[in-house]
């Protein structure tokens, strides 16, 4: 089974605290990392960011998983140059709790494709309403 | 049309720092605030701050929006406390940027019924996979 590294890229700090409360939650864990784009950092200074973790982890012959906040934007750029850059790179959008706890859950013992479906899968399904009125 | 007010609740600092980024986004956003339970925060107090945030609100004759990180858990536990507990509130599961984007777009022409089920819609739709390999 390939290692699979997570990849979080999104606009502010939401994806680095996200993985963050995943980690409260699970504790702490190997192969993943977070990089967010603030108000008046350079784009190209976060893509070379992202090259560097991109082609260190593909050096170790791991699957990369990147997981961004939305289609449109810079996080979403800077993912979808990767994936054309470079092989065994995977993007999902929409990026939510739900979908990084599955993908942790499930990485070891699951093939990239199986697991992308998974994840899909679970936080699509955990996005629900609740009202009692 | 009634006013919306946006309450996110999650692990972490995930959902305070969620609404900074679309706030980056999208501009500063009233009507809205986000909580976190860290590692060692007490849940009683964070019920306590929750719920002087939503009986402010609903005296100013606001409609709650909660949106939390997952079902299961203290922040979710709380929001179903609160559900029960006051009228005109509504909870959904699995925050996500778009969801956020779509709510803070569409809260001040839009029923809240109608809101939901397309903040709903867009969030699920926003969440796709992308692969060129």
């Amino acid at each position: 089974m390939r290692k699979k590294f997570v990849f979080i890229i999104t606009h502010g700090n939401f994806g680095i605290e996200l993985l963050k409360s995943v980690e409260m939650i699970m504790g702490e864990q190997k192969d993943a990392t977070a990089l967010g784009l603030r108000l008046g950092d350079s784009v190209d200074n976060l893509r070379s960011k992202a090259e560097d973790i991109i082609t260190e982890n593909q050096m170790a012959n791991k699957d990369i998983i990147i997981l961004v906040d939305i289609l449109g934007g810079s996080p979403s750029n800077i993912a979808l140059y990767m994936l054309k850059k470079y092989i065994n790179i995977n993007l999902i959008t929409g990026v939510n709790m739900l979908m990084l706890i599955e993908i942790f859950q499930s990485r070891e013992v699951k093939g990239t494709d199986e697991l992308l479906e998974k994840a899909i899968d679970s936080s699509i399904d955990g996005i629900k309403r609740y009202n009692l009125n």
